[in-house]
Formats: C-alpha cells, structure tokens, sequence
C-alpha cells in the first residue's frame, strides 16, 4: 500500500479503525480529514467514472514571443498572472507580434495532461458560443475529456490569456476573464463531482465572485461524498488577494495542496521555502510543492520527499509547467502509487510542456512514461 | 546587374533598346514582356511604396497532428488541398484532436515571410468581423504588413483550413473558404497594387468567383502600372480545376510562375519533371520551380539554375514550405539578387517554416539570413 494509504481510483477504503498502530498514524490521519463524515454516515455513493475532475477559468490562450523590454516598459510582473479588462486586453495585444492560439486554462491544462497519461476525466469551466469557445470545447471533448457545461449564449466573449513568453522561457500572463466569470452553481453537475475520486480545483476561481460559489458548492459535494480535495494556488498574486481564505483551505477542506515556491512563500507571508515547508509539516493534508529546474518536494505529516527535476530539458516557454506537473502527479495519486513515484510523473510531464510554446502536451505523455520506463511495476 | 535585369523596388528602368547584346536577351525578354506598355505610354507611376503586394484567401490554420490512419479512412489526398463546405468542416473537425490556431492563407503566409525579411508588404484578402478574423487581422499587422481590407460584417465566417499533419510531416489541408470567398473588386486598393514592386497572387483565388475577378483587375492594374506579377500554382488539384487558365496566364500575363513539382506536372500533365521544365525553357518569364528536399530549379530563358535545399533540417510539418521559399526568393528578387542567391534565400526560409508546427515563421528569417552570412555582398 502506498505511503498515502488508499488508491482513490476505487471507492476509498473505510476509515481506519482503532487497532492502527502508531507507524501508521499518517495514514489515518489523512484517511479521516478534519470535518470529513465517515462512509457510514454518508450513505450509499455513486460509482466512480472519473480519476480527476477539474473546475477551473476556461481560457484560450494567445501566446506570443517578447522581448524582456515589453515587460519592462508596461511594467508587468514577470512570471505572474493579471487580471485585465477587454480594452486593455485589446490594447496589449495591439503592441505584440503574432501569436499561437491554444486552448488552456490551469485546471483545463492539467486535465487535458491527464487525459494524455490515460486517465479518465471531466472538466468544468464556462464559455460563450463564439469561435474561441468553439475551439476551447473542440480541444478538450476531443482528448476524452467529459466536457458538458453550456455555453453562454450571451454576456462577455470566451476568456482569453495574453501569455507574452521572455527569451528566458518565463511567461507573464494577461488574463480576460470574459465568459469565465459567469461560471456558477447551477453550471456545477453534482453527479459529475461526486462521480469523481478527486476533485481539482484551480485558485484562479476567486477571481470570478460566481466562480468562487461554484467552487465552494462543489467542493462541499465532494467532501460530502467523500472524495478527495484538490487545491491549486495557482499565482502569488492571486494568493495575495485571497490569503487568509486559502489558508484556512490549505488547513481545513482540501486534501492535496500544489503551490509553487513564489505561491507557498506568498501563503505563509515568509521569506524562504524552508520557512513555508515546515508551516506545512504535520498536517493532515499531502502538500506538493514546485521548484522549476530545483524539483519538487513533497510533504505529508511527517513524511517529506525531495525529487528532482527532469534533467536535460531546454526550456522554451514555461506556460502550464505547474498545471502539468500536477496531472502527472494526480495520475500517479489516483493510481495509488507511492508520492516520489507522483512526483516522477509531475516532472516528466512538466518537462514536455515547457519543451514547447503552449500549456497543452504535443507528445503523448502515457508514450513518454511507457518509454521512460515509468509504468513498470516497483 | 543581376541576370533578371532589374531590381523592382525601384521603378523599372526603361526598356532594354536595340544597342542591346545578343547575351543580354534573356534580359531584354523580362524586361518587356508580351503585352507589357513601355514606360513612356503609361504617364508617370506612383512611387513604389511596397517590395510586395499579395492577394490570397484570409484563412486561419487549426493545425492538428493525426496518424495515417485517418487520411486512409476518410480518403484524403495526402499533401493536396480540398474544398470543404461548413458541415464537413464541423465533421472532420469532431474526428481529431486538440490544435494549434494560426493565422495562415498561402499569399499572406508568403507576405508574412518577406516582412520577416524586412520586406514592405502589404496584403488584400478578406475575413470576417469575427475572433478569427480578429487574429488574422491582428497577426499580419503586427508584422508590419500593410492590410486594409474592411472585414465583412455579414455572410460566412472567416476561412478555416483544418491542417492534418501526419507523422512523415506532411499537409493535408481541408478549407472551408468562408468569408474569403466574399473578397471582390472593391476591396482591391488601386493605389496599394499600383505602389508595389511585385503583385503576387495565389492560384486558390480562382476558386471563389468573385475573387478571381479581383485577380484579373489586379493583375491588369499592376501590369498597367509596369509591375511585376507573380503567380503561385498553390496545388495540384488546384491547377486540375484551372488548367486552361493557368496555362495560358504561365505564357502569357504572369513575369515570375512559383509552383511545386505536383503543380508544374499538372500545368502541363506530363510524367516527369524533367517533361515540365523542358515547357518552360525559352520563354520570356522566370519559372521558380520547388522539390522538396531535392532543392529547386530555377528557368529564366535559356538560364538554368539547381539549387540545393537546406542541409540537416528535420521537418515537423511542411504546411508553408511553398510559400516560405517564395518568400525569401521574392525578397532576394526585389533586392536584385542574382536568381541563385534568390533561392538560397528561398531555401533558408523554407527550412526554417518546416521544423515547427504552422505555415509561418517563428524565428526572425533577418535574423537568421545574417547568421548565414547571406547578407554580405558578393
């Protein structure tokens, strides 16, 4: 069994009982979460359909190579996420050369990755019946992915993210949340949430006040049928504008918690990652936090893994590093296998995504796993 | 003075008189050719204002890699260009997986490439007022391209051509021609055509009515004006269509005839290609014929040239090939570099084009043409 107890791809075992013994302690404590209903209370649960299901802003992203002096003169935070409005969004794109156009959006990226290792998914996301939209839902439903939520059929133009990529691989993202934003509660399939054995969830999704309903209600399914939680930060900046909100998530509600260095410092109000990484120690909830080229480190109760970053790989645009970082690490999760082994699977996929331009795999992440040997049993 | 006689970005000198040598015939042939006015006829010129004025279809690319399999079982022409009406773009569209958007169209591509090279271009095709057509629109100016035709605000969406790329690299293009089939005389500026050194035109012009006629005013307008005309073949099964046409514009109207080794075959349904050049020797145009990884061979007259394609490139995705070389021979041709130093520049374009997914350059083809050493004087 690994370290982390359950696979969550089947039905989660019941709660362990008395007779655990101390060495295994973690395991319960993350088998009953906090607040977490035991299975007799809950009543009969639905069957499981989906590994991961993903709630998230449903963005298609217009990428475009720039110089550092853009940054510079527009004054744009490097390697952050801003919230722009439609005029401004036209005016900067105005100023760039001509740009890819992708489908992405963080939680959309990471369950498109997932779907490309195999795993079965759903997404939930909002946006209108334009082009954009039309391409965003093409992309998605034609990886696998369950994809069901109706387009706006008014109100503002699907979301769209000006990522302006720097020679040094860094992107500085724009975002216009357009038809994102009128995501809410009743876009949320409750049979879609329950029927999934985890529930990913993007913190990008504060940003839209309907959003963060949607996020809150399904994330009540969830807990409620007993599934496990999922958290991602998603950018400092936006875990500047919502701290004591995702602090109390991290320590009650969420189970799994992603955050790259930047978003775990910026959580914690600290100055180093060592500082963030033993706020994080003992807790009931797997932590698994992000490094760039430094790897990752992996936290749960008293259990810490450090695991390398893949090695040889030429950034070309670091777009949806995290986003697929995290879907080979859930692949792994919902698999059942042990949290270095996740972790493994978070870097190789991360490694493919910023190979190229754009936060969606070109290559076949399940190939490259099969290739890397990484689906063998140990 | 380079073989072909002139250098278009200034206004053509005056025809070659009677003093001129038998060894300079070949230059007296281009420099009047059939039905071409003498200057004096023509009352003053305006100024040249662009190396290059393209007309074309305003398409965007949604690229898609796909297995074998699927041209095998949907019975597509394997590197060929089909016509496809909205509904089956909506089919085939539902059959493959997640692409990638880029703005596309032959002649714009082509246009896009010499501003790469610092080129003045401007382009005439049409979109609609729609997110696609706003990223066309959006694209090709940032480049620096001057593009003016008013977007319709009615009828067909902006053109899509759904590029399957298969493993061996190479396109299969199904377009759907939309809103570039509205293109028509009145969006043809006079003055932008008059003002360029060289009018390039695609052979799918032909396929929407109406555009084809904006063909033939254009072509009239430039040649009246003692322009330069150019004409690409764009596809085998194009030049099917429009053999007749096609032929008779080869021998007489057009200055420079770009086309592949499929296109000049079919011109002239012959067998070989070595049937195809000898049709075009002795004739008062320049025939800029393209191979593939064989290189291209250039006939102007009794002139011959081979010459070889980029070393070391591992193609990814043809889609552009054709209209990338064009780019760069029509950059070296309004330079007048000699026809040899056209097609080297031809190659390097296309060898860059090709080792990325889309049709237009990622890299700066300035950029790279001095790293060459293809700038320096000889």
């Amino acid at each position: 069994m690994p370290p982390h107890g359950f696979s969550p791809t089947v039905p989660r075992a019941r709660p362990a009982g008395p007779e655990d013994t101390v060495g295994q302690k973690q395991e319960r404590l993350f088998l009953r979460p906090i607040g977490r209903m035991d299975r007799e209370e809950r009543g009969p649960m639905p069957d499981i359909k989906f590994d991961v299901v993903g709630i998230g802003n449903a963005i298609v992203d217009v990428i475009v190579p720039v110089k550092d002096e853009l940054l510079e003169r527009e004054n744009l935070p490097r390697g952050g996420m801003r919230l722009i409005d439609e005029a401004e969004a036209t005016r900067l794109y105005g100023m760039v050369g001509p740009g890819l156009e992708m489908s992405g959006g963080s939680a959309a990226n990471t369950i498109a990755g997932l779907a490309s290792l195999g795993s079965r998914t759903a997404y939930i996301g909002k946006v209108r019946n334009d082009q954009l939209g039309g391409i965003f839902r093409h992309d998605i439903r034609s990886l696998g992915v369950h994809y069901e939520v109706e387009a706006a059929t008014s109100g503002p133009a699907t979301a769209r993210c000006l990522v302006l990529v720097t020679p040094d691989a860094q992107r500085t993202m724009n975002t216009f949340l357009g038809a994102s934003v009128t995501l809410e509660n009743s876009d949320v399939d409750e049979d879609v949430v329950r029927s999934g054995s985890v529930l990913y969830l993007e913190g990008y999704l504060w940003d839209p006040p309907a959003a963060k309903e949607a996020f809150r209600r399904s994330m009540a399914i969830a807990r409620e049928a007993g599934r496990t939680v999922a958290l991602t930060l998603s950018d400092a900046f936006c875990v500047d504008r919502f701290r004591d909100e995702f602090r109390h998530l991290a320590d009650d509600g969420i189970d799994l918690l992603f955050a790259n260095e930047a978003e775990i410092k910026s959580l914690y109000q600290v100055e180093t990652f060592d500082e963030a990484l033993q706020q994080l120690r003992h807790r009931s909830r797997i932590a698994i936090l992000t490094r760039g080229e430094k790897g990752s480190v992996i936290v749960s109760g008293d259990e810490i893994h450090v695991v390398d970053a893949d090695p040889g790989v030429t950034p070309l645009d670091t777009t949806g590093a995290g986003d697929l970082f995290a879907a080979g690490f859930l692949y792994g999760f919902t698999r059942g296998f042990d949290l270095v082994r996740c972790a493994q699977f978070g870097a190789m996929a991360a490694a493919e995504v910023i190979s190229h331009y754009g936060a969606r795999p070109e290559a076949s992440l399940a190939e490259i796993a099969k290739q890397r040997g990484l689906l063998k049993d140990r």
